[in-house]
């Protein structure tokens, strides 16, 4: 379908917060209209002249597009190098330039990147993005804006203060990214759990929670947002199927709710784990843009016909998280006011990043940029099925479906010591496909001195004996809604309980110490569930 | 006095906001403190290993120290270069470089920069900022803090929701910063206008304020917060002498108001305008690091033996704007709140950003950047000068006594034209001796069509005309405090009227264009002056 056949966004202005509305377009930003006029002499803004920037030229020497194998062999020489060295080579590399003044008037150049410009990004960096999202996520609707913003930390904080009021609620998942919460709680916004199963958030749940909504009992008004992780979902490591995302975005249709899509692990699509036995020796992935492009599961955006998503996207996972740099996909209504917020509180993104991703992106080409994606989803399969290996190495892993609660709808893996007596489970999970997360289920119930009270203590005790033995993993309760409010009455999203989890993280460790971090945690889960 | 000499600050957690309280320790980066244990591995954050950052490393070439002169020759090549060109010959420069893996652990690197890291400085950066604030500014109590943000405006709108609930007022100077007031009002905060003199805000003033406050009357309660800019004070150019300073801090003290000390402009001082007739044709000035920093106004810090000052400095007037980097020195239950803040909104800044920055002061040395400052400051004081003789030569220029108001306390330079039969005073001006502006009051009383309710449309006819010629000066109605909110009684404050202001800028634009900027306005005004 082509943009003209596309309907515009329905009106939805009646979403924004009273502070929102409040925002004026701050007074000297809108001289700056007048800035890019020809021959006009500006004596109005309080810029430096570019001649005190003391930065003359700027270079960088970057990987290229193709640096990351998609035809991994599990036994290849850079695989083998990654398990031994502390430093990988990063094989060819290519220079890049940015000079102070540019040789033509549109060129990048640091005399304007690192001058004041207005709360958006420099115009190849929005070009860029605009052509990503229109080619990757293809969203519904037709006149959609594309803002840029520090990284998704950023994003949500800015949506959230576009979007709630103090006293309201924001549907989330029942386990849920812990540093969202802590953004909300603070201005009186309160997480409102809504059940999971193996695809992140039920669209029957989030029915049931909307529909049977007492404003008297819940003590507020029927949430009007709604915040999940779709893809390698935080702390679960769940993925959401385009069906399920369909029909989620129709509940939210009918009862007039704003989603708010956080979505760093988009590109981190890796398929599904196959036990070693049985995985290929190779796997090779299609390396051509739109097959790989059509392969991935669609964002929100694809389904949004009325703009009442807010896609955030970052360069966090796949550039680097120091470059603070992401961006919104949304309403053009909700665009403007974070426009307007942004002139206020964090103005541009720095214009050092933006000019090195920006000229990165340049030199690779719409294309690398998509190669070097897929060229990471591998990397991060790689890892996954490497922790996973390590853990059929260390445990019996044993395959069943699941009961219900979070991994209902899949298969779940359980976790038996391989040495000793005790014969009872000691941890399940779901290996995830997509992220970098693997959720394990400590079955404490298991444990010599387990009862009801005592859940998140064994959960903290286990984890300081792995801290103390040489391991961190993320304790789970720090995602439990609960963790953080007073659950409300338990008919809705009460399955989860705040102790017995762990998120352990494949993405960042070299291969070395992440086996030695299964080493380490079979034995010291071993002796834990040992005890008497 | 040695800093074991000086006192703690006094207890203040009285001043943090609710939503200040009500922040948590981010649950997440609660787990950072293990980060840095030796050999401990980490799959507790969801980092991606740096082996994904395709920045391998990043290069620069940097201006010297010493790229502008302190012994300046108004005829010197170089300016008449910049008064000629474009584009200004950069002289020599440096090479810097930033690798991604360090060779030494603690080196400055890449691997760690763009990774993700608490919302603090690099270790490098802090330590910087730490030793500069402890040798310029030399607080008066021990316990401070300093801690990194991203410039003036996100540590201004930070503060602000540290301090300020909803419902509350903030003192400001009668004039002050649009985009400081911008970020207040929308959050339910209203800036409470104090008269000013040629010094900025006026402690007596201050004081009849606070003394005088009546809650209902005023439908508030009394400010807890104070917002200045001291130094070349935006829109008025004003700058706080050291007593005003004292008096000022004396005042807060007995009505326990907390100082938001907003000092951009701190390293632009530059002396009194000297009319080009009188001026010596070389003024060296002493290139003496302590004789220099001794030579500055103090800091409010300076008299802060409580820790009720929060002060801003920024890199953007002294490296780029687009480095998006400052920091607050601040009292340490306020910096830990902030920090907080930070954690679920901005995380620290960019490192791209902050390895550039930290790589370039290295390079320089503490001594080269105090160097590079002074520097800066000569070529402030050479570009008012300069602007200030085009207006001299365009206009009969006369000095006189301020009848008061907000060059009360000071001589006035009044102008009439040098050609045409009109006597009136068309505009009056302070020179400023430090930042970036002139602020213009325009005698719309002597224009033919001047009535009482025509002020502010006179203004913007003439600021009208001289887009429409080609030359942007700021509308003064953007620094009122009526700009955005009604006045209050008006026994207090009210010498601001909302039209018949400028304010114009000298920091940015080519010397031939500030040079015609003024030939024009000097058309322009002579033409609407000239009306019947």
């Amino acid at each position: 379908m082509s943009l003209a056949d596309l309907p515009d966004a329905i009106d939805l202005s009646h979403h924004l917060s009273v502070v929102a509305r409040a925002r004026r377009v701050s007074p000297l930003k809108s001289l700056q209209k007048y800035f890019g006029k020809s021959g006009i002499i500006q004596l109005g803004g309080g810029l430096p002249n570019p001649t005190y920037f003391p930065f003359v030229s700027l270079s960088a020497e970057v990987m290229v597009p193709e640096s990351f194998t998609i035809s991994p062999q599990p036994s290849s020489f850079e695989w083998l190098w990654k398990f031994l060295g502390k430093e990988v080579p990063y094989g060819k590399t290519t220079g890049i330039s940015i000079p102070k003044y540019p040789t033509a008037p549109d060129d990048l150049n640091l005399a304007r990147a690192l001058q004041y410009t207005p709360a958006i990004a420099q115009p190849q960096l929005q070009a860029f993005m605009t052509r990503f999202v229109r080619e990757v996520y293809q969203p519904a609707y037709a006149n959609y804006a594309v803002l840029v913003n520090m990284g998704n930390t950023d994003g949500w904080n800015k949506a959230l203060t576009t979007l709630c009021d103090p006293g309201s609620g924001v549907l989330v998942e029942e386990w849920t990214y812990a540093s969202a919460m802590a953004a909300m709680i603070p201005c009186g916004v309160s997480p409102v759990p809504v059940r999971m199963d193996a695809q992140g958030m039920r669209d029957d749940s989030l029915r049931v929670v909307l529909e049977g909504w007492d404003e008297v009992q819940r003590g507020m008004s029927r949430p009007r947002v709604l915040y999940l992780v779709p893809v390698g979902q935080n702390p679960c490591g769940s993925t959401m199927t385009a069906e399920r995302k369909r029909r989620i975005y129709d509940v939210c249709v009918d009862f007039d709710v704003v989603i708010v899509e956080d979505d760093p692990y988009y590109f981190l699509q890796m398929g599904a784990y196959v036990p070693r036995e049985d995985r290929p020796s190779s796997s090779p992935l299609c390396g051509e843009e739109a097959r790989y492009i059509a392969s991935l599961v669609p964002s929100f955006l694809k389904y949004d016909y009325q703009g009442r998503v807010i896609r955030l996207d970052s360069f966090s996972k796949t550039i680097a998280p120091g470059s603070r740099l992401g961006w919104f996909t949304c309403h053009p209504v909700f665009a403007e006011r974070l426009e307007r917020q942004g002139e206020t509180t964090t103005q541009a993104p720095c214009g050092f990043s933006q000019a090195l991703v920006i000229k990165l992106l340049t030199e690779w080409r719409y294309e690398g940029y998509i190669r070097w994606l897929q060229g990471l989803g591998v990397e991060y399969r790689q890892r996954r099925d490497f922790f996973l290996d390590c853990l059929a190495e260390e445990f019996h892993l044993r395959i069943t479906p699941a009961s219900g609660g979070v991994w209902g709808g899949t298969d779940v893996y359980t976790a038996t010591a391989k040495r000793g007596e005790k014969p009872g489970v000691m941890f399940s999970f779901v290996p995830p496909t997509a992220g970098m997360f693997v959720w394990m289920t400590l079955h404490v119930e298991n444990h010599a001195r387990f009862s009801a009270e005592n859940q998140e203590p064994l959960e903290m005790e286990l984890w300081t004996r792995l801290a103390e033995a040489g391991v961190l993993f993320c304790p789970g309760w720090m995602f439990a809604y609960d963790g953080f409010v007073d659950a409300p009455d338990g008919t809705v999203g009460s399955s989860n309980t705040p102790g017995g989890h762990f998120r352990v993280s494949f993405s960042n460790a070299e291969l070395g110490d992440l086996r030695r971090a299964v080493e380490i945690f079979a034995r010291v889960l071993g002796e834990f569930f040992a005890e008497e």
